[in-house]
């Protein structure tokens, strides 16, 4: 028995989130591992607080593993859970589930909102090293042509070496591209207006300002808070600066783009885009995105989806295991903070 | 003045490569950087060693830099370069252009082989990642649909999380591909006769057999040399092994694989593959990899193409100046390794 677990106290999990999500994010094989000195009282997720099955637990609950649909932990459902003392998220949004009166009964929260950016950042790292090279572009013409292509003909600038990635916002997601280019040898530059050059020196990027990163980037990359604030910022003027040959990826939100605008540069012909979100989400079917050679679109795949759900119940379930072992949360999120989070 | 500049010895450079390599490899601001201690000779490569300014300049050269197609540098060639001492290749295949004489001269020699596998493990990490979450093929079928798509109703287990990546063949692209994969949080193994379980473990992976690997892994990647003894290697027995949902990925020779066992394969509808490389390499127009949902053909792009290039030049003229410091060169080649190299 090692010294942490000699100290360990065993804690009473139970789990909440929306109808069919605990089989996606907890499932059987995930939950085996919530072992001692964690003592899971029940497999089926909580997914309405106000059922006597559902109080039965609260009673007795200490840690609450939730996920996306966990109803919220309002006043009634914390006067329902006495000994409730931490509220771990397997995913990232807190806001629809974690109230101010959770923090004041002094109930720790923790968010697996790292662990859910990290899909996205490996998303968009393989398309930033596809699109330098002009991957998709050439492999499609080669399935069109049926016959010998000169890729450098095509794409004579094409190539991972010497290009300049501009990542717009270091959020969590901004910060882990940032982390995935380092093994590349790309220039990687910086827009966000929260970030001091010194900060962007320690993530070991330069920091400028949006409109010279969009017009000196190959490729754009948007990873900015869907914000009143943020709200069409990639706008008209943005886009008529992209460079010749920029490609511009999208797996934030739709909202930030002015898409129409987009629409018109891609139609030039002469800019590619990756669009992982649009607004609406499913663009309608006229729409001039799913038919411009230049547009790869995709509903939404960049986030966690399929076994990376497991990723999130493990981050949970570690943080859980900290809880148990009387170490400070790894990903806590006081009450200050929720303000600033997505 | 540093010590090493203090210290350093003014060498005379020219280069030898074939007909237009010279401006794609070592365009003017690439030879721009070859400075003092180096001396650039002339900015011309030479593409023919037996013309007057040819010998003119080889009487001079200490230091050759060679691309592709560079003629053989055979007895003839080094009677006529009494002071050259080394041949550093901007490329990786020294076997055309450097034979037994120079090593028996004392003529140190090194080749980019590093800087080339470089690209081409960068091809294969993002097609794994995208393999992975089968975006190309959820993206496909959404501008197909014009309409909202369930990304795991069409692929339940799609992630980049607790999935398995067999790397056959430990070259220096498997390598750089087991490298790049460090930060994802992926199950490396691989498959070599020549690793030790101990040179495995120092890698990072686990060493199987290869029938296992390819049994076992959701994307298989080839980065096998190209020799008598590997012709047909991904034969028909083990292509019939690959796991329903496997990805196989090949960047390295077409004639490695059974390709008409792999079509057989992909035409079952139940495995993927991603191939930069065929036999021949452009394949007849009425080839079934053409057409099938499930393959995505590149043109051999995954190698040093456009900009790319550069960093061969940059990886040679790396050596030159580790000459004129007196260092000794990073990527030496002796007489006795050539057997063994592509």
């Amino acid at each position: 028995m090692s010294p942490a677990e000699a100290t360990a106290r065993p804690l009473n999990v139970a789990l909440a989130m929306g109808p069919g999500v605990g089989r996606r994010v907890f499932p059987p094989q995930r939950l085996a591992t919530v072992t001692e000195p964690l003592r899971l009282l029940s497999p089926d997720p909580i997914t309405d607080f106000s059922t006597p099955e559902a109080r039965r637990l609260l009673e007795e609950t200490e840690v609450l593993l939730t996920g996306w649909g966990c109803r919220m932990i309002d006043g009634a459902v914390l006067a329902a859970a006495p000994r409730l003392r931490y509220v771990l998220h397997a995913a990232g949004s807190l806001k629809h589930h974690v109230g101010a009166e959770c923090w004041e009964r002094g109930i720790q929260v923790s968010t697996a909102a790292d662990a859910n950016a990290i899909p996205v950042a490996e998303y968009t790292l393989a398309m930033i090293l596809l699109a330098n090279k002009r991957v998709l572009q050439i492999g499609r013409e080669l399935h069109r042509a049926r016959a010998a292509v000169d890729p450098e003909k095509l794409f004579p600038d094409l190539g991972n070496y010497g290009k300049r990635v501009g990542i717009i916002g270091a959020s969590k997601i901004g910060r882990h591209v940032i982390r995935l280019l380092e093994p590349y040898e790309l220039e990687v530059v910086l827009a966000d207006p929260f970030v001091t050059p010194d900060q962007a020196a320690a993530l070991g990027v330069e920091l400028m300002g949006l409109e010279e990163l969009v017009a000196s980037s190959d490729v754009v990359s948007l990873h900015a808070p869907s914000l009143p604030a943020t709200r069409n910022m990639i706008d008209a003027g943005l886009i008529a600066r992209l460079r010749p040959g920029a490609t511009f990826i999208n797996t934030s939100r739709g909202e930030l783009v002015d898409q129409d605008a987009l629409l018109r540069r891609l139609e030039e012909g002469d800019v590619f885009a990756v669009l992982d979100v649009t607004t609406p989400w499913v663009l309608p079917a006229d729409a001039g995105f799913y038919t411009n050679p230049n547009v790869l679109l995709t509903p939404h795949v960049a986030g966690s989806l399929g076994t990376e759900l497991e990723r999130l119940a493990a981050s949970a379930i570690d943080e859980a295991y900290r809880a148990a072992r009387g170490e400070a949360l790894r990903y806590e999120v006081k009450a200050e903070e929720l303000a600033f989070t997505a």
